[in-house]
């Protein structure tokens, strides 16, 4: 078992099946709703509650139609880019670059997402404007 | 080798001996940097450069070193609280309560961090200050 223990060091970086689904499941329920702002196919991936800690939506699966709403009403061209994203068991992390208004610097977004049994449950941002000047070269990506 | 991959897939939780260590450093780094405010002993931490994607900060470990020195004289008392750490393969990812003053609401703030055989190399980070009030009642954490 330890031999087999040794062996397995190298895949670490490579993820459980359980793991590389819930990144798509999570991808998929970005894209469907906050880019294509379709909030019934994006619900499809979340569970029986969805948990959400950003504190201007409101809790639950309702919360995030009032949301996609907003969005479909407020800024229809806006679109969010996922930059990198990770996972670490129940959990995927998402660094996006979301521009509301096409043109503007937009916003510097870390989302986290809890899943359960490959299903999104509970949700964390921060989200930080993107200033017009920076200390470094680096961009915020 | 099939076999082994599907007796493999209920350790994925588990990480690899490098990334707890990246963990590790990382938890130290922030301990000794921002907590204790220490720059000489986080920086111990950090590898040959130290890329820096907060926009507030110069780059390289002597932006890190200003940005100590101004939490020593500026806000001395400032205490960041690491409520969740994820890994994935070179990257460490902390969701953190940040209070700049004792008793203010302060920022949610999400770092990632990436590492090079151990050493902390680029960080990029979206800062959030926690409103008074909130839309549900689950807390940013």
């Amino acid at each position: 078992m330890l031999a087999l223990l040794g062996a397995t060091a190298s895949w670490a970086q490579a993820h459980s099946a359980q793991e590389e689904a819930n990144r798509q499941a999570v991808l998929a329920f970005y894209e469907k709703g906050l880019n294509q702002k379709d909030a019934d196919a994006a619900l499809k991936y979340v569970g029986d509650r969805y948990v959400q800690h950003n504190p201007n939506a409101a809790d639950g699966p309702e919360g995030f139609r009032q949301f996609i709403a907003f969005l479909r009403d407020k800024a229809p061209a806006s679109h969010s880019e996922i930059k990198k994203s990770f996972v670490d068991g129940d959990f995927v992390i998402l660094h996006v670059h979301s521009v509301r208004t096409p043109g503007t610097r937009g916003n510097a977004i870390v989302d986290i997402f809890r899943l359960e049994h490959g299903k999104i449950v509970e949700h964390w941002d921060t989200v930080q404007p993107i200033p017009e000047t920076s200390a470094n070269a680096n961009s915020m990506f």
